[in-house]
């Protein structure tokens, strides 16, 4: 029952990333996890968002190992495995090529906090990981991209920065459920083109200061919140 | 009976920033005031756009006291409420974090007027407000940022120019109704879009001159006017 | 019933603006001529796009005179009747504030041949008129746009360039009929936008070789033409 | 029977470009060939992409003569011909006017590897023919296009790189079928966005290292693919 409802979440958080632009043919992809069960359920590889229904959905164990489903999953289960095992509080991951925040990616830049839009979902400054050596990109690539984004949180809050630019290659998001990761990929996509055009306006447009940083994102995250409907 | 009529302009205010593109999820929203009782009208906070009905709108007096409706208002109210209470011709009043306009005001960058477009609109350059210091956001950060707007304005006429960029954050706009301010929310958008083009093509294009400023704005607004029919 | 199916090509002309994106609310307007009789339907002056009917064009002679319709003709009247009056092969035409072109415009940049989308329509590059003097913008500012096109054109043939920027303003562009207006009003805001992603690429991009824009221009147009069918 | 198919399979194609956003009007075309039968299926010229019917499409042979098809073909017919002679995995081929390869086509610079959405479908910088001499142009200048493009893939595979831009004018693509060439029509639209995207923030960004560029590219394609359902 609740593995149905998981599998239909993921299905919705697949059709949420096609829905907002953010994804075309097959690329990108969700998955959620059902952290008692230690089951993950990912979108197969290579099938079309429109197409997509809850008996088409992977699940796995955490070590990658399909537990029911006639498709392969896609061929980024790995580094959702990487971020489900070591950010605990990842109920979903969203893997796109959306095309503003994949621009920063392909730049190698990091996403600086030009405003507020920012400074409501994402605490500080977007990061993007270190290029992948030849050796790890030979032996096991994808599992070496979620290694390269966990190395890259040690000193950051994975709850506060549910977002990060795989250096080359695009972003990766998530948060409490599958459907709040394509969320956060939703709003990261925005976030990513409002701080592209402010940097045409401005090459040095200066970040929100620390005090303007707080007051965002702790109105609508954590104990003090006061945005939204209790 | 006029409340109900309220409540039904303020919704329909708020679902055309959506049809339009100026916001997603629950960024951004509309108000109107019914000068006559003194009370505002305004989106419940954190709830999306396509789902808003009349009943959601919560009524509040102009001290911020809500008055009607079980769900918290916007959390940008109390910058609604400074606007209404220093700008007598505003029945409306509208915040978004559309692309574009958001773009200027992190670059805080006011627009020039740098054509017929704005011009028709706005009566001269969009300004952008002064950054708050830490201790405006510390205390009464929705406040402040209602007060910084009123300030700006000291020597600007709000029923010519009824926009304005906040520093780091996004537009407010305002008109004699929430429709009112919707729409020019809407042109905004466009005038800021196409300023950023422009200068793109030529970093030091010229504002409009003053004689065609006149023509434009004053062929649209005030007892001169000849646009659209009587 | 020639004047019935005038005013309905003409609300078709207008609609295809909205339809295209080119614009929004009453911005922009097409009209139509019927060259027997001298007279000039057009889209009367502020109303939306999707509220237009037939029955809402407004007639005039070539001089402005309203010779049917309860409504105001469009505020642009006298710009559209001076193109009429000195472009015998004018059949409709339109001005919008599409986005892109618009930009060139505001830059007072004409649009240079930097591609073979450009010469399949328009055979070299796009004018753009001289900035009117304060007297034009006070004494008949829409006679003196048009006017201002017309001086532009003296060594230019309109029927090979079908468009032209307006300082400070937008474009304008017309046709054979109302609908061949409107179509290079949308072809003219995809390649005005083209060129500027060309000069985003390539600051000093080299404009196409004559014998490219002849190749292209002349199999389209004129009595060597082998594109489309008969 | 097949003839049948083809045609249905060149009319989607056709259409998938216009759904996409790709082609406005009559701008660009889809062809498709039966290598048996050495019949070429081609969009006919000039006739817009709602309209078209499996029966309006031309069959021609591969010197370019119609078969069956009472209207004319594509003008673009002879470049068409060129690719399917010289490059023998080519089933379809799409030429568009798409806004950011054709900017790139104007700037007549190739578009290089800047990451891995580029690195999935294209095996490699996308190359850029060299301008056509006054004589080229003059005397089949359809041919002499496609002969611009076959000689710049001497050494480079065509099944590796299924696209290329045409030198002031615009994109060819190619594929196993009329639906891959319009499949890679779109991706290199999206691709040639991020890339002026990635420029916009970084002038000198890095192509992706050759590791990571085999890594995505030969994940997808080849004997080692691992992505997709087999």
């Amino acid at each position: 029952m609740k593995l149905e409802a998981l599998r239909r979440e993921v299905v919705e958080a697949n059709r949420e990333l096609a829905r907002r632009g953010l994804v075309i043919y097959t690329f990108g992809n969700a998955s959620g996890i059902a952290r008692d069960q230690g089951l993950v359920a990912i979108k197969p590889s290579g099938v079309e968002f429109d197409a997509l229904r809850p008996e088409d959905i992977v699940l796995t164990d955490l070590d990658g190992k399909v537990v029911e489903g006639s498709m392969r999953p896609s061929s980024d289960l790995p580094t959702h495995l990487e971020i489900y095992k070591a950010f605990a509080e990842a109920g979903g991951v969203v893997h796109t090529h959306s095309t503003y925040a994949t621009a920063w990616a392909q730049a190698r830049h990091p996403i600086p906090c030009l405003g507020t839009t920012h400074a409501d979902y994402f605490y500080g400054t977007i990061p993007v990981t270190e290029p992948l050596t030849d050796e790890e990109i030979e032996s096991g690539y994808e599992l070496s991209t979620g290694r390269a984004i966990v190395r890259l949180f040690v000193d950051i809050d994975p709850a506060q920065m549910p977002a990060v630019l795989v250096s080359g290659h695009g972003p990766f998001t998530w948060g409490g459920s599958a459907a709040k990761a394509a969320f956060n990929a939703v709003i990261l996509e925005e976030v990513a083109r409002i701080a592209q055009l402010t940097i045409g306006l401005d090459a040095k447009a200066a970040p929100l200061s620390r005090a303007q940083l707080d007051k965002h994102f702790l109105r609508k995250h954590g104990p003090g919140a006061y945005y939204g409907q209790k």
